[in-house]
């Protein structure tokens, strides 16, 4: 007997439909905050630094631009040496026209401890990209805010692991029928990179949300995880156990997100599960598409786009935690602006 | 560093909610069904047939009988022998008043086939329990319409298997980014029950939507899928491998649900995967409740009310199926009035 016909199972979303929905909020966000302040109805202003001449920072920087530019945001991008960098930066804190800062690494390649520095350099309420010590560290003790037990500033997080977040909202992996801080619950995924800038940080906020993330990089597996039943308010790591790789993990998990920085590297799509989500937040591309568009459920092939949204959203956060002059909005009411709460 | 509070984990739904929202969708439905054809905007009248002394199913008469007079709908049950159920029945289908059947089984306990032939003697227009075989048959082929090609009478599906289809929809666990049929795509869901009336028909249904299936009774495992990447149309069935059991599919299961109608059988809750969704339709509790919440994410301790629900919804599809006199609602208009299409 004829059936009705049978859709192409793998559904391709692009980082594009992600990202114009998030540009939507923020504008109408943006637009609430500002509202019945004329002090900062100005067109908030992102100040970027660039002080080396990676292609793929130049390429970031004028995608970031062009974004700004048409969601009503100004981009004031400045070349600047390495060694004034510290003083550039300095100057940006201090003034007043400049909402948020961005600074595209690496700056020191052979000296990780040099940009950890720099990145401290940038005012922790201008710090649009999250990496500030007090910004890192809320993010990896699940703590939401910057002035508890006020709780109306929200703490900043980095903007690709943040990117694949709003993603996987945008997905539905996040269930909206569970309580706020526990829609991951129940649900198994592995992210391989574990760079301090995007993997880490990204495994550890989803399994605060309540995922088991097996991490993986060269030196093996980790699990992050709130524990059985997600009892601990915050993520654990532990080692998984002794000789595990992707052939053990892969076939375990709901969705699997890829961000290996290498051409050659592809997730082998024979171990991925039937109906998994896969994300890839390389500019290489790690998954093998024809191949996982014939098992993946829902497949993401960029997240860029994403991430330049979640940047955005971020400064719309920073001006929002910024105090207000008596009389002027609530500040309840601003930090209720956000879509999220 | 304090965290905010951890809100409890396993969030617990009830019947009553989902039923609810069923219910106010149905009213609308057969508002716009019934729009400007005055002949049929009586209240609809569901004829229920007992025919045993069943208390569960005296039980479910009355609650059935509440819900429809809460609804604007007549319920209106018949007490006969089983002698004369068949001829009762045949008047039934004859009688305009009446716009749907429904019979309480089991009738003939030690003979299934003659219950067989009972569900046979229902008129298909009037079959609310979509146990006729026409009906049956779409089910388990995956066609949605009595009438191809022009598709807009929708089959009947039965009650309590579309009920745990209409849970399931409401905790998210079909996922709306997907292709309307492929939702269930990469989710592993155990049945515990394959008897012709709910467990096999569900397990049926939830593989046609894109699932695995294992499905479970004491003879042992069977699996339901439409295949690697769900290339096929409907579902097959195979035996899963040889010994398995509980213990071998409950870990892998994002959703267990439980259908045992006895006393004593409960899910062994240290099998249960961490997150998992739990829902119960027998009318014993087939979960240790305390335990269940521990451990899973959601879980729903009957499904009585959603089965009524979906009972007075499959009236409203029977009215809507009918034949229309030229002049009065499009049949397509009345076809979409349905929530899902």
């Amino acid at each position: 007997m004829a059936s009705q016909e049978v859709p192409k199972t793998c559904k391709v979303i692009m980082a594009d439909t992600i990202a114009k929905k998030l540009l939507s909020e923020v504008r109408e966000t943006l637009a609430k905050v500002q509202g019945g302040d004329e002090k900062s109805a100005k067109r908030p202003c992102l100040a970027a630094f660039l002080a080396n001449d990676d292609p793929a920072a130049v390429q970031y920087a004028e995608w970031s631009k062009k974004t700004c530019e048409e969601n009503g945001f100004d981009f004031d991008l400045r070349k600047v040496d390495k060694e004034v960098l510290e003083e550039a930066l300095m100057d940006a804190n201090q003034d007043d026209s400049v909402d948020g800062i961005i600074v595209y690494y690496p700056i020191f390649p052979g000296n990780p401890t040099h940009d950890k520095y720099i990145q401290e350099t940038v005012s922790l309420a201008k710090d649009v990209e999250g990496l500030c010590h007090t910004h890192l560290s809320n993010m990896y003790h699940n703590v939401r805010f910057l002035d508890p037990p006020t709780n109306l500033k929200k703490s900043i997080l980095p903007c690709t692991p943040l990117a694949i977040v709003k993603a996987l909202e945008h997905l539905q992996i996040y269930n909206p029928i569970l309580a706020y801080g526990n829609r991951l619950f129940g649900k198994t995924i592995t992210v391989i990179n574990r760079s301090e800038v995007n993997g880490r940080p990204l495994a550890a906020l989803l399994a605060n949300d309540g995922a088991t993330v097996y991490s993986v990089d060269i030196t093996g597996v980790q699990v992050f995880t709130r524990g059985k039943g997600i009892k601990n308010p915050r993520h654990q790591v532990h080692d998984a156990p002794e000789g595990w790789a992707l052939k053990d993990i892969l076939p375990l998990s709901d969705v699997v997100i890829g961000g290996v920085p290498t051409e050659n590297f592809k997730v082998p799509t024979e171990l991925i599960r039937d109906g998994a989500v896969c994300i890839n937040f390389s500019s290489f591309r790690n998954f093998d598409g024809p191949a996982v568009k014939e098992k993946a459920s829902i497949y993401v092939p960029s997240i860029g786009k994403v991430t330049i949204a979640v940047l955005l959203r971020n400064l719309v956060r920073l001006i929002a935690n910024r105090p207000r002059p008596a009389g002027t909005s609530d500040a309840k009411a601003i930090s209720e602006a956000f879509a999220d709460g």
